[in-house]
């Protein structure tokens, strides 16, 4: 499976499996709003919502001109990388994940800002509905994940 | 597939095709709290939550002791049976659906009986992590659904 996976796919798998570890439970392209799309956004056992951002390259990092418009869908926000990512180049406000494809470490908490009630409740729904619809399409061959809006 | 799955089973399937249409996203074998197990629950466009059990014979709906513990954790409460049914023993005051495994059709709908807030959030939030937790072990052969507690 590790070969059909892009760089930065495999990132997020490795901060799935461990983010597990701390209760949070990681999909991964989910889309909050219109034109954004989160690599992986985690659910904690209280509700909290993470959003991780893999960047498997300066190159990555460098070209994405959208991840400030994720902090306002997240409690916590952190980047992914790998371990030769030069991390000086990351701002120090956000969260630090080290990460290969088959596991992760948490080097830096990302500082909170908790979502609003009306705004959690969105982003929960469409996390639930995400997850549901992936879930089915690997559960039933007559269906596919693009076979609703979600 | 259709052979590895129990007669109930593939009642849920068929019953979540069809809810798709509706756009609702159903998930199978959810707890809403310890003890209960329903078959099928899912979730609307506007964060709705529907139960649905799925009774593959008389005997089946006979020995169900709990149906009514479901009542209180959606917003509406479905049978869905077979074709052949004797549907003259459900509660007139449920909804009803007639399945197989590749589709069904809801002949009835469940009585609205409105969650209350908080108790939306809870559900909505096992429903997201039940359903996340399930879908990372279908992509990721390295976890498995019973990793955390959903």
């Amino acid at each position: 499976m590790t070969q059909d996976l892009a760089p930065g796919q495999l990132l997020a798998r490795g901060v799935c499996r461990h983010l597990l570890q701390h209760g949070f439970v990681g999909i991964e392209e989910v889309v909050p709003a219109p034109g954004l799309r989160v690599d992986v956004m985690a659910l904690g056992p209280k509700g909290e919502i993470w959003i991780v951002e893999c960047k498997s390259s300066r190159d990555d990092y460098v070209s994405d001109r959208k991840w400030q418009n994720y902090l306002e869908w997240a409690d916590r926000f952190f980047w992914a990388v790998g371990p030769d990512f030069p991390t000086d180049l990351l701002p120090p406000d956000t969260g630090l994940i080290i990460a290969d494809g088959y596991g992760a470490e948490i080097l830096r908490m990302g500082p909170e800002s908790k979502l609003a009630g009306a705004r959690r409740k969105v982003i929960t729904q469409k996390f639930a509905r995400h997850a549901a619809l992936r879930l089915r399409a690997f559960r039933d061959p007559g269906v596919t994940a693009s076979g609703i809006c979600p």
